[in-house]
C-alpha cells in the first residue's frame, strides 16, 4: 500500500468506529477511560522501554536537553497522564447537550443538540503525554482520533498507543477509536491533512511553524491552536505593585509556553516611576529587555527592533515600549499581537473598559496575569489547546469545543 | 494597482472599518440599517437602471431564463431586500452577548463573550438580493463585508452598495463597513480566498462547484453552505398519508432550492402498499423517479444509478429505493447524503430515537418535510446560509453564528 492509501485506511477505520462512538453512552466512554489510565500504569514497563529507545536515538541524534525533557518519561508522567484520564472521565460529557431548543409556533419542536465531529486528527511534537491526553478527550467527546506525533516519540507513542487500545477494546468500544497515523514521513502528515471527506477536523499542536504549515496546506478544517505574542499594558492609572507582580507572573512564571507575555508595554505619565523598578525585577530574573528609546535610557536594555516587538521569545526576553495612551497601547497590540492573551493593569474603568472592548484576542485580561489563559485554571478540566483562531473555537478548548451541533426536528406530519 | 493590491487594499479598510463596527452600540447598527432600507427605495431608479443593464448583458449572452429570472430585480422585490434590512434590524444584537460566564476558585471573574469576526467576505452568484442581505447581516453582528458578487451582476451590485455604503455613512459608521471586491476576473476571488490576516472568514454561497473550489483554495477560513441531498425514509411504522404529504413537500413545494429532498426510501415491509400511492403522486407533479428494482416494477420509473443516489438534482427528479430496515437506511444515508437534511417518517418511538441518533446531518427530522431546513422557519429571523460543515457553524446561520466569541478576564492583581 502506498502512504495515501495507508492514511485513507486508517482515516475509514476511525471513521467507522466513529459510528459506535457518536451513540456510546457516558458510562461506557468513563469506563474505557478509566481502563486506558490503567493500562499505561500496567504498562509501564514496555512504555518506558519503548521511550527510552526514543531518548537513546535523541540523544545520538544530538538533540538539546530541552527537548529530550519534553520526550522522556517516567513513573511519575506515566503517573500523571493516568490522572489525566481520570480527570477525563469525571467531566461531564458534552455530547447530546442541548444548546437550545424551542417549539416554533407551528408546533415543530426544535433542538440544537451537541454532537460527535466524527474523526479528529491531531498532529503534534515530540510529547508522548500528548497521545494519552487527545485520546481521552476525543473518546469522551465521541470521536475517533488519528495521533500523528513526532516520528522522534514513534517507539513511544506506539507502545502508548497499544496500551490503549487494548484497553478501549476491552471496555467495549472499539480499538479503531485511537489510531497512529502510519509512516514516519512528512509525506503521511500530507495525506493526513489532504484527507477531506475522511477527517472531519485537524488540530495541530506544537510550534509556529508546523501550525503554519498545516493551515496552509490542509483542505481538513484547520483548528489553529497557541502562537502566542502576549502584551501587558501598565496603564497610568494601575497600582503598580499589582502591576509589578503581574509583569513578573506573566513573563516569568514559566517562559517557554504560549501564555507567557513576550511584550511590555507602560503609560508615559507613570514611566519615570516604573520603569526602573520593572527593569530592575527583571533583570533580577535574568530577562533581556528589547526596550523603545526610553528603556533604552536604562542600563543593560537592547534597542528594540520590529522583530522584537512580533516576536513569541519562548524564552527570558520581552519587548518593552513607553505609549502616550491607552489608544497607543490598543494600536500597538492590533499591530504586533497574535490574538492569545493581552492583559491590562489599571484601577480605571474607562481605560479597562476601553481596553476590553477594543482589544480582539482570545483573551484579554484585566489586572491578573497573562499566564491564567488556560483550561485548566479556567475550570474546563481538561484542554486540547488554546485556539487563536475566530472560527469555531476561540481561546482554551474543552471538551465542548470538541463537538459539533446539529438540529433535531420533531414534528406530527409538519409540511409547508 | 495590481488586482492582488486592490483586494487587500479594500481588505486593509474594511479591517479598520471593523475596528468601529465591533464597538458600536445596537442603536446605531439599527439606525444604519433602517436608513439603509431607506436607501433602497429612494435608490431604486438608479438600482433598477444598473440592473436593466445586467439584464440586457445576460440576455445577449443567451443566459436562461431561470438565471434572467434570479438576476432581475424590479420595484417589490427591492421593498422586499428593504424589509430585510429592517427586520435585521429588529433581532437582538449577538455582540456582547454573554454565552458563559463565572467566578473561578480564586476569585477571578471569567466571561465568554460574542465578538464580530471582523471581515468577511462572500462569495455568491448572480442575485442581486443578497448583496442587501449579507451587508446587513454582517452589519447588524459588527463585521465589515467584502462583496464578491457574479460579473453578471456588477452594475446592478454597484447600484445597490453604493446606496447602502451613503446609509451607513448617513449613520455614522464607516462606508467602508460595506464594499465590493474590486475585479470581475477569477482572480479577484483568488486574491480574496489567499488574504489570510486580512479576511477573517469567506462565506461562498451558490453551487457545489464554487462552493467546493473556495474550499479548495482558501487558505482564509471558509464556511461551507447548502450543498443538499437530503432524504426522507419512510419507515414501515409510518402514518402513510403523512409520509405521502411529507414526501411530496419536501420534493415538490420547491424543488431548486437545497432543502428540498432528492431522495426517497421505502421500508420493504410497506413497499407494496406505499409504492403504487407515492408514484402516481410523484408522477402527477411531473417529478422523474430514479428508482431500484422494486421501484422499477412501475411504470415510468428509469433505473436508478450511483450517480443518482449521489445527485443533488435541484430538479423534479428523486431517487428511490427500498430498504430492508431503519439501519440500511442510515447506511444509504451515511454513504449518498451530503449532511444537510434528512427526515424519517415513523410512528415507531425505537426507530426514530436510532435514525436521530445515527445519521449525521446538520438537521434530522422526524415527521416533518426536509424544507423546514431554514433559518425563517427556525425563528431564527435572518439567514446568511446553511452550513453543511461540523466546524463553527452547522446548519441555517443566523446573526449569533457570525460571531466569535472572546474570554474576559477580570482580577484584582491575581497572578498563578
Amino acid at each position: 500500500m502506498s502512504t495515501e492509501q495507508e492514511v485513507h485506511d486508517v482515516a475509514r477505520r476511525a471513521r467507522t468506529a466513529s459510528f459506535e462512538l457518536a451513540v456510546a453512552t457516558r458510562q461506557v466512554k468513563d469506563a474505557a477511560l478509566s481502563a486506558m489510565a490503567e493500562a499505561l500504569i500496567a504498562g509501564a514497563p514496555e512504555i518506558l522501554r519503548a521511550n527510552a529507545e526514543d531518548v537513546q536515538r535523541a540523544k545520538d541524534a544530538g538533540t538539546g536537553a530541552n527537548l529530550i525533557d519534553r520526550l522522556a518519561l517516567d513513573e511519575a508522567r506515566l503517573e500523571g497522564m493516568a490522572k489525566g484520564l481520570r480527570d477525563v472521565a469525571a467531566l461531564p460529557d458534552p455530547v447530546g447537550d442541548v444548546v437550545r431548543g424551542s417549539t416554533l409556533a407551528n408546533g415543530l419542536e426544535l433542538r440544537q443538540v451537541r454532537v460527535p465531529f466524527g474523526v479528529i486528527g491531531m498532529i503534534y511534537e515530540a510529547r508522548p503525554n500528548v497521545t494519552a491526553d487527545a485520546a481521552g478527550i476525543c473518546l469522551k467527546s465521541g470521536n475517533a482520533v488519528l495521533l500523528r506525533g513526532s516520528s522522534s516519540a514513534r517507539s513511544s507513542n506506539a507502545a502508548i498507543v497499544a496500551a490503549l487500545r487494548e484497553a478501549v477494546q476491552g471496555a467495549g468500544l472499539p480499538a479503531d477509536a485511537v489510531q497512529m497515523v502510519p509512516g514516519d514521513s512528512h509525506d503521511s502528515v500530507k495525506h493526513l491533512m489532504r484527507a477531506r471527506g475522511l477527517v472531519d477536523v485537524l488540530i495541530p499542536r506544537g510550534g509556529a511553524g508546523l501550525i503554519r504549515s498545516v493551515v496552509e496546506e490542509s483542505t481538513v478544517p484547520v483548528i489553529e491552536t497557541g502562537t502566542g505574542n502576549c502584551h501587558v499594558y501598565v496603564d497610568k492609572a494601575a497600582d503598580l505593585e499589582q502591576a509589578l507582580a503581574i509583569v513578573l507572573n506573566s513573563k516569568t512564571q514559566r517562559n517557554s509556553v504560549c501564555n507567557a507575555a513576550e511584550a511590555l508595554l507602560v503609560h508615559a505619565d507613570i514611566a519615570d516611576e516604573f520603569l526602573p523598578r520593572v527593569i530592575e525585577a527583571l533583570h533580577d530574573k535574568q530577562v533581556l529587555i528589547h526596550g523603545d528609546e526610553r528603556f533604552g535610557e536604562y542600563d543593560g536594555v537592547v534597542a528594540v527592533t520590529e522583530e522584537a516587538y512580533a516576536a513569541e521569545f519562548l524564552a527570558a526576553e520581552i519587548s518593552a515600549r513607553v505609549v502616550e495612551s491607552v489608544d497607543e497601547a490598543i494600536e500597538h497590540i492590533r499591530r504586533y499581537s497574535t490574538g492569545h492573551t493581552d492583559a491590562i493593569v489599571t484601577e480605571d474603568q474607562a481605560a479597562a473598559r476601553r481596553f476590553v472592548a477594543r482589544v480582539d484576542s482570545a483573551a484579554v485580561l484585566v489586572n491578573a496575569s497573562t499566564r491564567f489563559t488556560d483550561g485548566g485554571e479556567f475550570g474546563f478540566g481538561a484542554e486540547i489547546g488554546i485556539s487563536t483562531q475566530k472560527l469555531h473555537a476561540r481561546g482554551p478548548m474543552g471538551l465542548p469545543e470538541m463537538t459539533s451541533t446539529k438540529y433535531v426536528v420533531t414534528g406530527a406530519g409538519h409540511v409547508r
